[in-house]
């Protein structure tokens, strides 16, 4: 495991062989990557846009510059797949989580024992059609929608913020909507390179959809991480909140 | 004036001659217009999407609530819409703010001392594309682009809350672009009933920005209301804010 300073969490990376890096030690990920026999990698967990100030760069990096600032001026998909690609160049080919792990990868249909209602289903698919149209913009992981009303779009925030945000609109009365009416849809953006940033869920996003006051929560099947589904299985019981795997040809 | 009780305030509706009605009193508007002989009338501000505790019904909005019942389930411009024709049908033309205080729109061009540079421009146009794509939705009068990246969509919460939450996810280290760097965007859905809710600026929009730590605001050119725009202008040369009204056409 190549960990990345200030991004991975010290107590999971202990439980394996691992080395440090910091962010932009491109050519101290390639001689690591080289000294362990790798050919092949996986970027597990997600990068936010880093500040600057934060980025250590080496004579690799340098070299690798003047195609990354060109991808960082775009979305963060895009800023992703430019360093993959920059890695590739140098012999380590970069694979999907679903190449490794597909057993953490959602499938379709029901997971757990609440069903969405029709309205719960028209909610989805009107989510998954904000999704798709906001794909162009490398943005908008995520969407709520209410009795086919779309109450939020995530950008920047993220899904935890989106959800918190449910909740606060609700005291301030700018969501008026009945709880238990409702949906949480995460799919891809479309075109996505779905090697890195796939969205993911857990218990926590489970607590958080029944906090603000929703039905429940689907996801694109295939492409979206549960990386312990016992355990959001049963947060979904407990919270009677539904989760569903859906096909994102529905997107369209 | 008609008030709506619970929302306009009091302290402005003092100032003019003025009936207070109930949400949902559509008999007592129609028979109040006509004592007052009025003919048209202008919706002034917004009315959330209210719970349906707050709706007095009267005989007449029963005669109205299948037509409006249906609308109620889409976005906010299909209920004000819906509304307005139940209206009209009664003989109570409904037109738009323009159409009587065109002083308090916004034209086209930089408003104040501060201009957008070429790359607050591109973010400006990438923002209205956002805009465009979200139409067809009922949603998204609000944008948030820098260095072409989307920061934040509006949804159900509203322009202070979204620039609030800019301010946040900065501190979270989740909105790492510099201060300076990016733009509100505000602009009617594409297809918006322009008698209802135009987006509208005022000085606090513009102290939001600035906190925000945006470089400025642009704004849809004759579809934006701004109630004070002297007040307005002297707080973007405080802030030093720019503020430009953009031709719609660019959403294209």
């Amino acid at each position: 495991m190549l960990a990345i300073r200030g991004w991975a969490d010290p107590k999971v990376v202990a439980r394996y062989a691992h080395h440090w890096v910091a962010l932009g030690q491109a050519g101290r990920v390639l001689r690591l990557a080289r000294a362990e026999h790798c050919r092949e990698a996986v970027f597990i967990g997600t990068v936010l846009r880093p500040p600057l100030t934060r980025i250590r760069l080496d004579w690799q990096m340098i070299r690798m510059m003047p195609r990354v600032v060109g991808f960082f001026r775009g979305g963060d998909d895009r800023l992703l797949s430019g360093v993959a690609s920059s890695f590739e160049d140098s012999g380590l080919r970069i694979i999907g989580v679903k190449d490794v792990a597909p057993e953490i990868v959602v499938p379709e249909g029901v997971l757990a024992r609440y069903e969405p209602s029709p309205r719960d289903r028209a909610d989805v698919a009107r989510a998954l059609k904000v999704i798709a149209a906001l794909g162009p913009f490398d943005v908008g992981q995520a969407v709520v929608v209410a009795d086919d009303h779309v109450l939020a779009v995530e950008a920047a925030e993220g899904t935890d913020n989106l959800l918190a945000r449910i909740a606060e609109l609700r005291v301030q009365g700018r969501v008026t909507t009945a709880v238990g009416v409702g949906v949480l849809v995460k799919a891809p953006k479309p075109g996505q390179d779905q090697r890195f940033d796939l969205p993911a869920i857990g218990s926590r996003t489970i607590e958080n959809v029944a906090r603000a006051g929703l039905a429940g929560l689907a996801v694109a099947a295939g492409n979206t991480i549960v990386a312990e589904p016992a355990q959001v299985i049963a947060a979904a019981d407990r919270e009677k909140i539904f989760v569903v795997g859906v096909r994102e040809a529905s997107t369209g």
